[in-house]
């Protein structure tokens, strides 16, 4: 199984992004998982939120495989323990899923298209967070449920 | 109301602390914040876990003021949003608390003692994330409440 996460926008911050590298480097370890960064768009002054949402959708929606299992990470998802997304995670490999892609928006949330094409929502935190910090504590999450599906040592409970 | 943020040991990773002490800048023009380094125990080899957390116990309660509003930052604790947040640092401000101190400990929780000292616990998440990365999240929410609380434009529902 592979992993992408997609995103709107590049990571901008210089700091943050070392840090999402460093966990990306890790997760080499454990599984096949890539970035992809849907351009931010651009000349949106005469867009309202809604026709921004639309134009982000397109973007997004085009680099979706129909045989995608898609995830979108909201602040409406569905919140999981960190043990609890590892087996999710589980689950979808012994489903032979080929691949997951987990998908964060900007600021304002997504189209309803993308709300519909997605298999599931869900949230890392009842708070909200910088669409840019989320990204930190996606490859987290994602490098603790590696060493948890392993029974390494990074994880307690 | 002052702010403090009580931790167990530095934080190592300079990428990690860059990013806290921007958002710490930030939040200068809101609130008095500061933080607070318990050192992490030495010689810790043949203490258990519970032992080493007695330890940890000792040199975080002598840290606090028998006024102190205690919140320990907890995965078992409350799960808030970040508007529900900014209401509870609100609300504590209204009440004339001087100070609050918020605690993160060790990978492993605290003593019993800890628990029964704090006046609540908060959780950032359902998910585990390391103690470290909890002092960027934690740092970021307090700027974002601040933010919420005087109607700023960095949050958006």
């Amino acid at each position: 199984m592979k992993i992408t996460l997609l995103m709107v926008g590049k990571t901008t911050h210089d700091g943050l992004q070392k840090l999402i590298l460093e966990y990306q480097q890790r997760l080499a370890h454990y599984i096949t998982y890539d970035t992809l960064v849907v351009p931010e768009l651009k000349n949106i002054k005469n867009l309202s939120i809604a026709e921004q949402k639309e134009k982000e959708a397109d973007l997004i929606l085009k680099q979706l495989d129909h045989s995608d299992e898609v995830i979108v990470l909201d602040e409406n998802g569905k919140m999981v323990s960190s043990v609890e997304f590892s087996k999710f995670l589980e689950n979808k490999m012994l489903n032979s899923v080929k691949r997951i892609v987990f998908v964060i928006g900007g600021p304002f949330g997504f189209s309803p298209r993308v709300y519909n094409r997605a298999n599931q929502q869900l949230s890392l935190s009842a708070m909200t967070f910088s669409h840019q910090m989320i990204r930190l504590l996606f490859t987290e999450q994602l490098y603790r449920a590696m060493t948890i599906l392993k029974g390494e040592n990074y994880h307690h409970q």
